[in-house]
């Protein structure tokens, strides 16, 4: 089993991932893909004049701040025109893919952060009214059923709360707890950088290597984004998947080339 | 088997609908849920600066004009915000749904229109860009594969094309090949009028029950959308469908409503 995410940064070439994620299932591998969406959550966010809010918290983690109304916008964007994109270009490529959100079959079920202590402009605010929360438990049983009957489960990272409260999930640790929850063998993380940089953003100073045992010293190098990338892949090789990889998305064929060994490879 | 279509039209209470779809469901019956979208569309076209347009058959069928643009942003509405709010809720109700759309796993597949004659400002014109389509094959092993492990599909009005492309088509008469091919007792089409009326929009002239054989001499009583509405009955009583009823989702307990027999029965 592999899981690779990719994520939803500007300018990334979604048909030829797709194209590269065909050719691997076609090869016989049961395969699970999660996709990102921010930048166009961003724009179709500001489009319908309800521009974007990024909060850091208190233990210097970004992410979005979701009102309901965001969360609408998420949902529009990560379900409606991203998802549905990626299933009907793996369509045309001849794959039959199901497009799945966390909240459809409860796939990624978890907790809803009842606070958030963020930091805004200095001082610390606790936020009430936001949708975000962990992965804690995945509907394996829904997986399985849809890849023993040849489909390949394209997920966006939406979750629903053990309240049945739809919320915004982070895109690479939503990954990461379906590859361990999935016992899957490998992890692969596909964004606009080669992998984890030792002096961001500098992509000669590109760490190929991380021992499993050591990804949360490594915790330090890495940049905004980066970081929950880093803290999903902790979590993958501590729940047991055997490898993660952090790759390049804008290489040809960059499944395949990642999972040749070129990233930055976690085992 | 029982198939029910909720409109996509304005003010209509989701909540209460899904409410009285989870009493049904957990009372033993095996349902699909179809739903449309179409006031929202207009309302996010307009915002994202792509306003709805329609357009006229030459025989005097309206349907939304969907260049690519517009497809992509029925994407986001009926896939996104519909869908997972319907899900969402149907979850808060304590059903297990799963929403999907005709695009995944080729649930809906079809005929595109490689041209669409239209009758604009009383001159006809050939459209060829536009992405709509209709249904031709349903994936009900999909179907049965989920309904026999306990999930409640939740379907949105795309499908996917011979040639792989992602296409709009006609909520109810989608509902109305879903019921077909299911092999479906019934069909309830939900909407925010009572059924079909003599004369539109006199309420009180509800025609209550039209023998299967005569349904398309009825056709002359339908205005604007009510006319796909009656053409989907049509095709889903000569296809087997035992009955049919248009009924008010406005109503308390909608669905339980029609069940017994209140709206336009078809039989």
């Amino acid at each position: 089993m592999l899981v690779i995410k990719v994520g939803g940064r500007k300018g990334l070439d979604y048909d030829a991932v797709c194209a590269d994620v065909a050719k691997v299932f076609q090869g016989g591998q049961q395969l699970i893909l999660v996709h990102g969406g921010s930048y166009q959550t961003n724009v179709v966010a500001q489009q319908l004049g309800h521009p974007p809010q990024f909060v850091t918290s208190v233990s210097g983690y970004v992410s979005r701040r979701t009102d309901r109304r965001t969360l609408e916008i998420f949902e529009m964007v990560y379900c409606g025109k991203m998802n549905k994109s990626i299933v009907e270009s793996l369509q045309k490529h001849g794959v039959n893919a199901v497009g799945l959100s966390g909240i459809d079959g409860r796939l990624l079920e978890g907790k809803r952060k009842s606070a958030i202590k963020v930091v805004i402009d200095g001082r610390k605010r606790v936020l009430r009214d936001d949708y975000t929360g962990t992965v804690v438990q995945v509907n394996t049983e829904l997986l399985h059923l849809l890849l023993s009957a040849g489909y390949l489960p394209v997920i966006s990272p939406l979750a629903i709360s053990f309240e049945s409260e739809a919320m915004n999930v982070d895109g690479d640790r939503a990954a990461a707890a379906i590859a361990s929850h999935m016992n899957a063998e490998q992890l692969i993380i596909l964004s606009n950088v080669p992998g984890l940089l030792r002096e961001f953003p500098d992509e000669s100073t590109l760490i190929r290597h991380i021992p499993a045992a050591q990804v949360e010293k490594y915790m330090s190098y890495a940049e905004g984004r980066m970081k929950k990338k880093v803290m999903g892949a902790a979590e993958a090789v501590q729940q047991g998947v055997g490898r993660v990889v952090f790759a390049d998305a804008r290489v040809a064929d960059p499944v395949r080339s990642a999972l040749s060994g070129n990233g930055t490879v976690i085992e």
